[in-house]
C-alpha cells in the first residue's frame, strides 16, 4: 500500500467533509482509498478449501469495493514459510495472514486459544463463543502485543484423529508411538505416551511408507485423501479430540488495519465472517463424499476406544493446568470458555441431538438411502 | 429509491469507462449510487434475534458502503403483516423482506424447501446444502416466477418441539390433539391425529391457559422464555423435527437486485451469508442459558417418544410423496436434497458425533463444570 497517498486522500476527504458540515448538509463521504495488501497464507494451494479462504476474502473484498481493496494472496513459502505467517504479519513483512493461531504455539502457547483448545467446542459451539461469547474480544486483547488484530476466517468442522499402520485397541497400544503431530495436541498425546514428531507436509507419506513414523495427523477425509495415506497406513481413526472445531483466523498488521477507512474495517469484518462459514460450509460438503471415498480405496475407519479419549481428557485437563499456572494470557483465555462449554454440551443433549441421532439411525437403517426410504 | 437518478449516474459512470478505454487505462469505476430501499420483516421486535437479523443486514450495509446502502427495516405489521412480507416483496411494495418461506407454504408448498423440511438437515447441513449443494441455485430458480431473489440470511438451530399441557407418552396421546402448528409440519402431524390449529402469536399463551389448545409450538428456548409457556403449558418437548436447522431468508424483488450495481450485489451476498451464519451464533450462545431458566421456572423437559418420532418420518414420507406428485417445484427441490442427506448423516456418524457424544457424557459426569473438571 501507497501509506504517504491514502493519507493524502484521507485529509482531503476530512477538508471536504468539514466544509460540508458548515451547509449543515449531510457528512460528505470521503472517496474511498486504493487500497493494495499482501496476504500471507499458512496453506498450500493444494489444501484448496482452507487456502481458498484467502483467496476468498480477496474475492469478496475486491468486488465490493469496486476494486479498490485488493489482497493479493500468497501460498505458503512464496513470501515466508506457511509457520511464519503470523510473524510476517507482526513484522509487517505483509499486512495480513490466513493461518492458524497454534501454529504460532512455541511463540506463544496463548495463540492456540484462539484455534483450538483439546475437548473444547465443536464448530458450531465455536462460532457461537468467537462471536458472542467474547471470544474475538478476549483474542485480540492477547494478539495486541503482538500488534496483530484477528478475526475468525474458516473452520473445518471436528478433525479427524489421524492414520496408523497398526491398529490402537488401548491405551497400551499408543506407548511408544512415533506420531507426527505438533504443539498443544502433541504435549497431551506425550502423556500418553505418544512420542510426537515434527514431519513437513511432503515427507508425511515417505515416512509412514518406511516406517520412520508409526502415525500422522493431517486435517479430515477431504484434504487426507489427497494424499492417499490409506495405502501405507491404512487405520483411520476418530475424532481429532485436539480439534473439536478448529477457527482458521485471518491476522492483520494492527497499525494496517487502523488506518483503514471506518468502511473498509467493517467491509472487512464482514467478508472475514462470510468466509468463515464458509469454508466450513464447503467442508461438510467434501467430507461425505471423500470419506466414503477413503474407505472404498482400503481405509479402515476407527474409533478411539473409550480408554483412549479418556486418558487424553484427563492429561489435557493436565496440560491446561500447567498452561494456566505458566501464561496468564493462556488462563485467561481457558477460563472465559468453559462456563459456555458446559451449558452447550447440556443444551446440546436436548433437541441436537436427539435430532441428529434419530437421522443417523434413519440412515443406518437406509431409510434415508435415495429412493428407498419412502 | 430514486431511479432515474441511478440510471443517470449510472449512463454517465459508463461513458467515463468508455473514454478511459480509449486511453487504455484501468476501467474508471462508477460512482456508487445511493440506494434507500425497505425491507418488511415477518418478525416482531420482540425476537429480538431473528428481527435483528434484519437490522443487522442493514448495518452491515451501511457501514461498508459508507453510507450509500440504506435498507430501512419494518417490522411485522408496520407495513405488512408478518405473513406477507415476501408477497409484498414480490409485488414491490418493498424492495426486500426477511421472512421464512414456509410462511409462504398455503400460497405454494415449494416456498418451504428454502427454509426447512421435516427430517432433513441440521443447521450445518444445511448451510453445506444451500452454499455448495445447489440449495441457493434451485431455490432461486423456483422463486423467479415470483419475481424474487432470495438469500440465506439466518437459522434458528434445531428447535423445540413445543409446549404441552399434559404429557405424550405415546402416540396415542397425540389423536384429538389441539396444536398450534402450522403449513408443512402441520399436515405432517395431522397424519398422527394432531388437530393443526392456526393462532396469533399474541394469542398463544391465553389459548393454552383457556384450554382452548392443547399444545403449541413456538422456536426454540430463548425465545419460548419470554412468553411464560412453562406455566401453563409445562410439557416442553423436543426435537422439532419438522425443523432441524431452518433457514430464515431475504427476499428481494428482483427488478430492484437487477438493478443494483455489481458492487452492491456482492456486498449484499457477503452480507447476507455473515448474518447468516451471525443469527445462528446468537441464538447458540442464548438458548443454553434461557434453557436451564425455563428448567428452574416449571418446564418440564421431555424428548418425544420413539414410537412418535418413527410415525413423524414416516408421515413426511407420505406427505412428500403427495406433494411430489403434485407440484414439479417442490419435487425437484425435495430430491435435491436426498444425496447430500443420506451422505451427511453418515459422515457425521464419525468423528463429529463420536466428539459431541464424549462431550456431553463428561457434561453429564459434571467433568466440565467450570472448577470441578479437573
Amino acid at each position: 500500500m501507497d501509506r504517504r497517498s491514502f493519507l493524502t486522500r484521507a485529509s482531503v476527504g476530512g477538508a471536504a467533509a468539514a466544509a460540508g458540515s458548515t451547509l449543515a448538509a449531510p457528512a460528505i463521504a470521503q472517496e474511498s482509498p486504493t487500497i493494495n495488501w499482501r496476504l500471507a497464507s499458512s496453506f498450500p494451494k493444494s489444501l484448496d478449501t482452507i487456502y481458498g479462504g484467502g483467496e476468498e476474502l480477496s474475492t469478496r473484498l475486491k468486488e465490493a469495493s469496486d476494486g479498490k481493496f485488493n489482497i493479493q494472496v500468497f501460498a505458503a513459502g512464496e513470501i515466508v514459510p506457511g509457520l511464519d505467517a503470523i510473524n510476517a504479519a507482526t513484522d509487517g513483512t505483509v499486512e495480513s495472514a490466513h493461518s492458524v493461531g497454534y501454529y504460532n504455539w512455541g511463540k506463544d502457547p496463548a495463540f492456540a486459544c484462539g484455534a483450538d483448545l483439546p475437548f473444547m467446542f465443536s464448530a458450531r459451539a465455536k462460532a457461537a463463543y468467537n462471536y458472542h461469547g467474547g471470544g474475538n474480544e478476549n483474542y485480540n486483547e492477547f494478539l495486541d502485543q503482538y500488534s496483530l488484530v484477528a478475526y475468525p476466517g474458516g473452520n473445518t468442522g471436528v478433525q479427524m484423529g489421524g492414520w496408523y499402520r497398526k491398529e490402537i485397541n488401548s491405551l497400551e497400544d499408543l506407548k511408544g508411538l512415533k506420531m507426527r503431530i505438533a504443539g498443544l495436541a502433541g504435549r497431551v498425546v506425550e502423556k500418553l505416551g505418544v512420542v510426537p514428531q515434527q514431519v513437513a507436509g511432503g515427507d508425511v507419506y515417505p515416512s509412514l511408507e518406511k516406517g520412520t513414523i508409526d502415525a500422522a495427523e493431517w486435517v479430515g477425509p477431504y484434504d487426507d485423501s489427497k494424499l492417499g495415506f490409506q495405502k501405507v497406513a491404512p487405520y483411520y481413526y476418530y475424532p481429532g479430540f485436539w480439534e473439536g472445531g478448529p477457527t482458521v483466523s485471518f491476522f492483520f498488521n494492527k497499525a494496517k488495519f487502523e488506518e483503514l477507512p471506518e468502511s473498509y474495517k467493517s467491509l472487512l469484518r464482514t467478508s472475514c465472517q462470510s468466509v468463515d462459514q464458509n469454508m466450513l460450509a464447503k467442508y461438510d460438503m467434501k467430507n461425505p463424499a471423500a470419506l466414503k471415498e477413503l474407505v472404498g480405496s482400503g481405509a479402515e475407519l476407527r474409533s478411539f476406544s473409550e480408554d483412549v479419549m479418556v486418558a487424553a481428557f484427563e492429561a489435557s485437563n493436565e496440560v491446561y493446568a500447567e498452561l494456566s499456572a505458566e501464561n496468564e494470557w493462556f488462563k485467561k483465555q481457558y477460563e472465559a470458555m468453559l462456563q459456555y462449554r458446559d451449558d452447550w454440551y447440556l443444551y446440546a443433549q436436548t433437541a441436537e441431538y436427539t435430532f441428529d441421532t434419530f437421522m443417523m439411525i434413519q440412515q443406518r437403517n437406509g431409510k434415508l438411502a435415495v429412493g428407498g426410504g419412502e
